[in-house]
């Protein structure tokens, strides 16, 4: 049957798709990666749910097994949901899961989703396009092997300016903000970090590009350099209201 | 009371959120752009629809003018929703709205959207991040008055690469083309033009960066430009699910 690459949004179900929500009703099995999926994994009817990420003690399965189970369940005739964090294919394995479903000729369908790196910012007051401000979004994903991963050309992210974001460990981060001063990215960049976003947990914590190290936050984080990263919106409300009244 | 300033999605109704949903059932007035919009406007109770938009024969109002009605609809004590195409801070002006309600002291929501930068080549079968392909995904606003626009820097774009994704207008096609090409990108870098994703007049159209300015597809459309943009899983799929059985 049918594989069903659907993004999970960035943690609240209220943020998940209608259509995400109907495939989770009927699918057979559900695929998927975290435990604090827990809400949204709530709206599935079926019993069989896998997490195949790091769960407990356990590491999380290799990626060349997900893609076998994957193959398998849909070849058993099952409908099956690959619940992705986010959207599919932003920083994420779905585009590879997606290029061996289509390589065993398992037809598959994907339910894009509301991405951590548009979410994270914008829940936090941080609008990451504005016209006289920031007219490109950069998203990066800084933390997976770099084995398997195209290097980052971060002269080129530092030349580019706008709003950039990072999606990333905190081990990459000391790197991260020491190629982008090198290349020339001032040190008092504004940068905000979002931990939790969408969540009842979600924390927001703003300094600069030289403190980006230092900025400490429990994961997930979602990184945001640039002019934008300084604003706050939803402060700004707050107060303004406070001075009208 | 509240302005919720909530994100569409692409079109399709199944790709809008659950929240979203929830809101414009609720709210007591809906501020759209798009007559196109249709099929998600169906799901509002409200009777006052205020299409902002151009439409029919009539321009579309200015920022400021749909910024004044956003926060005098509040200050009458009404619950409002904003629906912007996408998210309402990726190419949109959904940002500039929310500054002008945070400087106004009005208390507003942002429910973030799926955004056609991301939904639209994934729906065509193209995957923008690929950790062995692309670790960057850039999107660019390309058609705004370049009077109110800060300029990018298509050099630092075209030395980045990744995944490019722009949505504009044709206009500016050929120009940026012509930018992305000085800048030393390969004229046979590959380019994928989608159009009304995720509506049922979704079509998708290849080739590459010198054919750019005359891949021809009725708007809105969405370009995606980079290596990943030669990727189309849901063909390759369907042939390889034909050459195994």
């Amino acid at each position: 049957m049918t594989v069903h690459l659907v993004g999970a949004g960035p943690g609240d179900p209220g943020l998940l798709t209608r259509r995400a929500a109907e495939l989770l009703a009927t699918a057979e099995v559900v695929v998927y990666d975290r435990p604090s999926m827990g809400p949204i994994l709530a709206l599935a009817s079926a019993t069989d749910l896998r997490c195949v990420g790091k769960a407990g003690g356990r590491p999380a399965l290799p990626q060349h097994e997900v893609n076998t189970m994957l193959i398998e369940l849909a070849r058993t005739g099952l409908e099956v949901v690959r619940l992705k964090a986010g959207d599919p294919f932003v920083v994420s394995r779905g585009g590879e899961e997606a290029m061996a479903l289509a390589a065993a000729g398992v037809e598959f369908t994907v339910v894009p989703g509301v991405s951590a790196a548009v979410a994270a910012p914008a829940l936090a007051g941080v609008p990451v396009m504005v016209r006289q401000v920031a007219t490109t979004l950069t998203v990066i994903a800084g933390n997976d092997d770099p084995q398997h991963r195209q290097r980052v050309d971060w002269d080129a992210v530092a030349r580019l300016g706008g709003t950039v974001v990072i999606l990333t460990g905190r081990s990459a981060l000391r790197r991260i903000a020491a190629d982008l001063r090198a290349a020339g990215m001032p040190a008092d960049t504004p940068v905000t970090a979002v931990s939790a976003a969408s969540r009842p947990a979600q924390r927001r914590t703003t300094g600069t590009l030289a403190a980006l190290p230092d900025l400490r936050l429990p994961p997930p984080v979602t990184f945001v350099i640039g002019e934008t990263a300084g604003m706050d919106l939803v402060s700004e409300a707050r107060e303004a209201r406070g001075a009208h009244t």
